[in-house]
């Protein structure tokens, strides 16, 4: 069975000048990892309508699944959910659903709050879109085809994707084995390394130095969904280290 | 004078693993912010020839300056100095100084390194590369036409950007000017901010949510080149936050 694959837009000029440092890449590719959708792509795009639009359409295309963080609040930097639908060639309407649970919230507020046209932005979205709920914010996210519309905040997104992962058909979960050693040298081992790649041709093998006040080493991490090989290269990694190399990530 | 335009390609299956978490792209962001040459688009690709190479092709004609980070050291998957070759179609050959450079690193360790056929990758380039040196890795980045490959691991990607920065022309500083209030609500103050980003279309103008234990806030940024615009609209966003409103950044 081969896994199924994912894209991830970030959409938000904040991300691209380095006011906000985004949160949600490595949640997202370690959920995904886990559900055995593995992520191949991730852009980080402006709120500039026309770029939304082409890059969703290019990249649903291309993936499985497309995941988006970002641009789906109140205010007029938020555009995603309306470019979005522009993407789809369907109307953005307000969803019965949505649209009612956020006006009953601000109704019961005390003082009840305006349900106003910026408010209701939120709970205007693509028609045949469905409901992302979360338990941390009134309004929605939401999936059209294969593209699945999350908050940028982070406990917001994720808390959507909580709900969204259990309805994705993800294929057999992404496995990792690593093995390290300190003050070993990427340079010193990479023809066996590269060896130990070329015998299990299935599998990621990757090499990452780390770098410490008390002495550098290097990390040899073996990916794939076939326990048997990922273990089976773990050992052989474990061995090209020799009396240096310990299992598991470097403390 | 307008901003020349950059793109950053983040080469590496660990941060779309998840397994890393990438800590370059704010950092280049904001250098890049500080010189006038704004991010305009950040893509995570993977470690896959055919992907670098196309992405590298395609990203070049669309934007003034493309930066990568990751996939220059010694190991099997540090393909990106062959890739970016390929993608200009240029040999991929010794570099004299760099190779010059390495031989004589591990000539002169007590005792001597073995310059391999593994650390030897780092002394090629693509042909015509013009060296990024930094004072951490003897090991260096290039620049091959508007095209600099920098390392990923982030110390070394910053000394490298520190050389780099200053051999780049870039256009009129991007000033932020931010302003805050404690208990803002995003969707209240919608329609105002709205106006103020009409009124300024030359200007950035975004609206950032935070939450805190103490409580939440709205913050507002404005960005652009005219110090005075940026000000002026600075002022106009503080005025429509009332008495709550707080110049800078929520502390």
């Amino acid at each position: 069975m081969t896994n199924p694959t994912a894209c991830l837009l970030i959409i938000g000029n904040e991300v691209l000048s380095g006011r906000t440092r985004d949160a949600n890449l490595q949640f997202i590719a370690q959920g995904l990892g886990e559900i055995g959708i593995p992520l191949r792509e991730v852009r980080v795009i402006p709120d500039v309508p026309e770029t939304i639009i082409a890059t969703v359409n290019e990249v649903r295309a291309k993936y499985d699944h497309v995941f988006t963080t970002g641009g789906i609040g109140p205010t007029h930097d938020d555009i995603t959910s309306e470019c979005v639908a522009k993407a789809f060639g369907v109307p953005w309407e307000p969803h019965p659903e949505a649209w009612e649970r956020l006006a009953a919230h601000y109704r019961k507020l005390d003082p009840p709050g305006d349900y106003n046209a910026a408010r209701q932005r939120m709970g205007t979205m693509p028609r045949g879109a469905t409901l992302i709920d979360n338990a941390i914010s009134i309004a929605p996210g939401f999936t059209i085809g294969n593209v699945h519309v999350m908050a940028g905040v982070p406990r917001i997104m994720q808390a959507m994707f909580a709900t969204l992962a259990p309805r994705l058909a993800g294929g057999p979960k992404i496995l990792s084995h690593t093995v390290h050693a300190r003050g070993a040298q990427e340079g010193a081992i990479a023809a066996e390394l590269a060896a130990v790649q070329a015998h299990y041709p299935a599998l990621d093998i990757g090499s990452y130095p780390y770098y410490r006040p008390e002495g550098g080493g290097v990390a040899l991490v073996a990916k794939g969904t076939d326990a048997a090989e990922v273990a089976s290269a773990g050992a052989m990694m474990l061995a090209l280290l020799g009396t240096a190399g310990r299992e598991g990530e470097p403390e």
